[in-house]
């Protein structure tokens, strides 16, 4: 079998996960997001880049995801799994730990 | 894709979380609330500024909110996780974990 | 939005909780109810002010309470969230944590 | 509304609750029940004074209660609340934490 | 209400719990059991005397029992409660908690 | 009631455990499982030699079981119950805690 | 009955398990993923080598596996157990405690 680059476009989560690409929280911006200047501890915030087919419930029916890749979210920074592809970080997350989406 | 500011009109909260806009402690009105003056330990209020979907349950059925925008609360101190927006805070909590409405 | 004040007639109990004002517990009488004279530790009483609409269950379906204004309630001292309110306690708790109605 | 005494006739466990006399332990027969002779440490035992309704399931179904007053029990001695009322105590326990009748 | 004896002919199980007389582990049979002469550590085994009705399921309907009197059994030492009666050691547990049957 | 030996035969497991004989670990061989030479932690293999007729559901209903006598496994060491019976020892255990089936 | 060589092609994981083969760390490609240079934290990887059945849930009805042999996976380095097999390192775990495919 061919070896595979683990990065960013071949990683694919499972079930009702969400792959988040973590902000860099120094700069004004994170991941596209402008912070408000005055937040002492700022927000864990991301961008979506692959989201999970779903979780089967225990009938084995697939329960569709409600958030899709480019969504920019605020996660709980207890959850999760942190992954490092190159020189950015990513968190591997279930969909249920996202708290909100910053449209 | 263009970025966004992370404010409280740009926050949508996911699930059956609520957005709530923390009542500033130190005030005799606490977010529209007048606080009663004998209390020593002032309770947790804020205002609802942003309602999620509802939950899904097991089916995939959305269990529509109670609350609504708008809604002055009193919450679960131990509940959530709080986000500091500009020089206001919020907390995004499950709306079980909201203990009464003040009408 | 005119602001409300918090006091035991604005506050409204979500899902199945209750809200019980606390008997004062070094009168003979506590909340209406004669203690036994002879009791070392007092059991916890009071008297139910307002209830929740009830629990909606995984459908979504509202369990009606059991509960009713005015029903003097012995409850668990180890649950719910106390709330001073002027010079008066109150405990907001839910249903399945009252244990017993005094009659 | 007129003041009621807290004892055991006025006192009605709710849901799947059972109201118990704790038997005394230092007496030949407790509640009524010859305990043996030989035995070290005595079993908890007492006699069911009154019952609730029953639980509710998640569909609000009341599921009926197995005791009864008048019932002797057994029963853990690590579940329930204990009330004093006058000189005698009492404990409140879920009907599923008592272990055995004694017929 | 005439005074009973708590004994093991009136000590009756609730719901799936088992009253098992545990056997003397310092014999060579162990509750009608013959034991294993080299075994250091001796196995849980007891004779079962009575057992519960059945658990009721959360639509209320009686799951009936497995075990009946007379069932030699090995259990789990964690479980039940101990109750003395004259000079026999008994435990009463759930069902759940007997790992086999002695045949 | 006669008495019976307590030993491999006369074991039968009840619910969904499974009797397992444990591989002695210092052999080349453990219970018919030749092991690796290399292996610096020896896995915990055995023998099924019974099994019960399975766990009953909420609704009562039997699940059967998937393994069967003479299957060799893997399993976790750090779940179930050990006996041991003359010169061999035995582990009870749950299905669900066996891992994998060496075939 | 004959004995059996315990190694990868004899380890048949049982239920909703997965044997997955851990991918060397030091090397610059894991178990045929190249992993990014820049990485501190080696995410954990391997390849799928093996999986159960499925889950049955509490009707007795198999939950088909999402994952097949073959598949590159990322997994939760807390999960599962650790099984070496001659010089290769093999984890089991649960398909819900794979995060995701690499493709």
């Amino acid at each position: 079998m061919a070896a595979v680059t683990l990065n960013v476009s071949t990683l694919k989560p499972l079930g009702d996960r969400v792959l988040v690409k973590i902000a860099q929280q120094d700069e004004k911006t994170a991941g596209g997001i402008f912070l408000p200047d005055t937040a002492k501890e700022k927000p864990q915030v991301g961008e979506v880049v692959a989201v999970g087919p779903g979780k089967r419930n225990d009938e084995g029916k697939l329960i569709p995801m409600e958030l899709k890749a480019g969504d920019r979210v605020l996660y709980s920074k207890y959850a999760g799994t942190e992954v490092k592809l190159g020189s950015d970080e990513y968190v591997l997350l279930a969909e249920r730990d996202i708290l909100a989406i910053v449209q």
